[in-house]
């Protein structure tokens, strides 16, 4: 289907609230409809071959949100490794686990051995209450993912809002302007045709 | 003229060999047409209120270009830094001035106190021999340079290219499809009022 294929995707789904506000739901409610797009997108990544995936779940500054969006967003990420963990991948949780706005019941997914790529299963990190400055604290805490080719930005904001910014540094940005709710798998498949066209040159 | 100003603008001036390539000189010749736009950027910010400015000069990995190409950046570098010096600016030069690649002539403006803001004189920043790398190594050798509010890269590409990782986790991106030697006035006040429609949550 497409020639050059990202090694390492990332994912920043943004725009539940937005999409809630917009349907006629309680802002905190949005995170739910985010779920089913992050499946869909894990399945098509597979089939179009791309074999490292990395979702922006939620940060340490998002905590500071009201407590019932924070309950919210936080069960979604629950719900979200249990979807992934089922699926054919190898999943990864990075983030701050020392704060009790990290769910305990994602504590069996961090600092899980890192497995060799290429058996054909989609490697899958996923950020649960990261936080950038915690990040670089930690003498680069996340430093076991790779570099990001492409990130992907849903709900139109044209910025990385703190997403691993030193796996960032040479990354192409493609934003799609509906909210993550609405994903399509067109929406991804534009993304990695625009991908094609850029040129790599890593400052060379 | 506009209401929300950025404090700080980070300006990544690309394109100049392709439009070098475009106009029938030789790829190192874009450079020297770089020169006069970063002169009228710098006191079109000025004019607009726009108390900080980051230039992206040169890095470290674009030292290993054909060594025609790195004499011509590096000699642009030198005059657009003593372009800057002449104006009402303040002039700070970061980068590793401990490789070849670092032009001598540029290293009064290194390590230079940093003035408090407010004297009506725009800092200036330039990233000379700078790598993100680097930077990290040296325990964030850039952290006197604040968060960077809005970058505005010329030359269509979509990408950071290691531009000062942790001053831009927040900053909105805006790209000009135009060439930098191809700069005016009003690519840059577009740039303005489109960062005023941008909402700043930093997470929260």
């Amino acid at each position: 289907m497409t020639q050059r294929i990202p090694k390492h995707i990332g994912i920043i789904p943004d725009g539940n609230r937005r999409w809630a506000k917009g349907n006629g739901f309680q802002k905190q409610d949005g995170y739910a409809y985010g779920l089913d797009p992050g499946l869909q997108l894990l399945r098509l990544a597979q089939k179009c071959g791309v074999p490292e995936l990395t979702y922006y779940g939620f940060t340490m500054d998002n905590c500071k949100r009201p407590k019932e969006q924070v309950r919210a967003f936080s069960s979604a990420c629950v719900q979200a490794a249990e979807m992934i963990a089922h699926e054919d991948a190898k999943l990864h949780v990075i983030g701050n686990t020392e704060s009790a706005c990290f769910p305990s019941q994602l504590l069996p997914y961090v600092n899980t051995e890192r497995q060799p790529a290429g058996d054909g299963r989609t490697t899958v990190n996923f950020l649960v209450n990261y936080g950038w400055e915690w990040d670089m604290k930690n003498g680069w805490a996340s430093r076991d993912i790779p570099r990001i080719d492409l990130v992907i930005r849903w709900g139109g904001m044209r910025r990385l809002s703190g997403f691993l910014p030193l796996q960032t540094v040479y990354s192409d940005f493609y934003i799609v302007e509906d909210l993550w709710p609405d994903f399509q798998e067109k929406q991804f498949l534009d993304a990695l045709q625009w991908y094609q066209k850029q040129d790599i040159t890593l400052g060379g």
